[in-house]
């Protein structure tokens, strides 16, 4: 079993995340100068009375000691998904835009929840190609009728937002979807940014609907191989393009619920850019190893087969069928799991941390990522 | 002294805010459709134990009271500003990327301070029409450093945020900046949502440098009437596109300030898109009447000027040299000014808060607007 590099020894015609378009060469440097020069603000704070927690730094949201509990922020971008949604309303007449809010929304919040935070406000960033994007009164109000919906899903309030015509920004026909979220950790015992995980925990994975949205570069990319593009069937009556669309799960009611069942995860990770490679997203020396992995959507199925990646290169760009992990006391784990089927959202207990260098292993498919495979920091 | 409806009765080759690009009668069936659907969700903060200020609604910045202190966030967008940065970039070779990122975050914290809040966190949105706007080095690390000068100012710590590459939303080249930021309102008493609001209040306007980031529709669409562009000299030394990117002025020092020096205002409104409409933002019907109005900055006289606006039209769309509005107890509106001025921000007593119908009333231009002259709600 061996790390590598994720283009390594793929077939010659693999279509990897890479070829798709993004070069996180030219982004890279930017962000680590973002990164060092947003560390230190931290000490605006002071000032206040407050402090940040430097462990958030790197993680998923920013968490600022406030007093009486923790505060939580962050912002978050849907990527390219509103294209393919695009691009199926001109096929299919159908807009998709309910399912591309709860996307959009659970890009924020189920990163604002790994570090232990009840999200409590999420704001709307829909920034179009031009004023006539919001004349498509069926897609605006679908979207509108989305982002309630999901709002209500995760018990939050929608404070407001920013709906500008951005004509020479965003492309015509086009709109640019983010969101904010605010959330408080309370108790601040809650709080999941690592401190308590260590080896013999248990890693319950959560399943995925579908791609989620991340790797939809490269979804999108695949579609110029399929001679009936984004209305192939991928299982009987389901079009790619429709399976791509399945939105975002949002996972915000299983960490409310584990709360109530009292049950704190000593960490969590979100699995989006990068796949598996996030489930060794904390900077502890630590191996995580899998004996179990959960059903893959037959939407990814199909990606895998058809962009001819191979376990590793899938698992390390896409979720798999694993959106969201909770590292738990391994005592907690079976409830864990029935607490989310609870809500209907599958689950299981995939894996354990261990000591040992920091890497993931998958065992049954003979897996493994190392270290220097995810650098966020 | 009539008021009336902003383009009556211009000349005939005047160019306003309406002919720059924006069809607010496309976006405003989604805004109020938005508003509602957001004003639902309000009740899902009672499970949680918290309640929405309602007040807040419809306000720059959205207020939950969470028990111990009020928590207010936002997401603001900056809008066409950078495109002149842009042009500018082509016809000098100077970035102005640093000015950029201050005016994106001004937009955020300026309309955040104005419900009391003392802003703690922002999150930076940078999507780029791809990675290669990101291989610019110069202008990144302007980017950067802007952002961090913007937070360091305003004594705010930069949580973290997003930097997509969005080739298909974005257009190639370009770059969509955005800035969420998260506060509290501590004491509880900070609250300027304007339940104290009341006859008999002053006025302070503070001063802005410029346009600002609101009226650069128009502003952008101006320079196709000038034959030497962007480099159209307005003053001495000083060009049209130099004098447009005047990055916007901080103003949560002066409200910190103020709160150190035992003054609370009763209401604050960030003059914004509207200009001066928006001082009559707040729902009461009360009148605002100036006595007097600030220094005009060249560049907006210039606009007013070369884009044949009216005094109605110009104060109706654009700040006019007063870029916030502090509502303050008679008694505590000279100290106002001191305290604003001890940090550098021109600020003067321009008028007070009279009983009467709703307007805004500018006596030195015999200029008034109604309050169906702005409909944020």
């Amino acid at each position: 079993m061996t790390s590598r590099r994720p283009t390594d020894a793929l077939p010659a015609d693999a279509l990897t995340y890479e070829q798709a378009g993004v070069n996180y060469d030219l982004i890279d440097p930017l962000k680590v100068a973002a990164q060092r020069a947003a560390a230190a603000t931290a000490t605006n704070l002071a000032p206040h009375g407050f402090t940040e927690l430097t462990a958030s730094r790197g993680e998923s949201a920013y968490v600022v000691d406030v007093g009486p509990f923790y505060l939580a922020s962050i912002v978050e971008c849907l990527g390219s998904k509103a294209l393919v949604a695009d691009e199926m309303k001109a096929l299919t007449g159908r807009s998709h835009y309910a399912g591309i809010a709860q996307d959009t929304i659970a890009m924020a919040v189920n990163d604002l929840i790994t570090v232990g935070a009840t999200p409590l406000v999420v704001q709307a960033y829909w920034a179009a190609g031009g004023s006539d994007w919001f004349g498509d009164a069926e897609r605006a109000q679908a979207l509108v009728a989305g982002w309630k919906a999901a709002c209500d899903t995760c018990g939050v309030a929608w404070g407001g937002g920013e709906t500008p015509a951005l004509a020479g920004i965003v492309e015509a026909g086009r709109i640019d979807l983010a969101a904010s979220c605010t959330g408080i950790v309370n108790p601040k015992t809650r709080l999941s940014t690592g401190d308590q995980l260590a080896a013999g925990d248990a890693i319950v994975l959560l399943a995925s609907s579908g791609i989620h949205a991340n790797g939809l570069s490269l979804a999108r990319k695949l579609v110029e191989r399929l001679p009936q593009g984004y209305l192939t069937e991928i299982a009987p009556g389901l079009s790619y393009g429709q399976a791509l669309l399945a939105p975002t799960v949002l996972y915000s009611p299983v960490t409310e619920a584990l709360f109530k069942a009292g049950i704190t995860p000593h960490y969590c990770a979100n699995v989006t850019g990068h796949g598996w490679r996030k489930l060794m997203r904390h900077p502890a020396e630590l191996t995580y190893r899998f004996d179990r992995v959960p059903a893959v959507p037959p939407v990814l199925a199909f990606i895998q087969q058809r962009a001819r990646l191979d376990d590793h290169e899938a698992y390390g760009t896409l979720n798999m069928g694993a959106g969201f992990a909770l590292y738990v006391a391994a005592a907690d784990a079976e409830r864990t799991v029935e607490v989310a089927r609870s809500l209907g959202i599958e689950a299981m207990v995939a894996g354990r941390v261990e000591a040992g260098p920091k890497r993931v292993v998958i065992e049954p498919l003979n897996v493994s990522f190392g270290a220097d495979e995810l650098q966020l920091r």
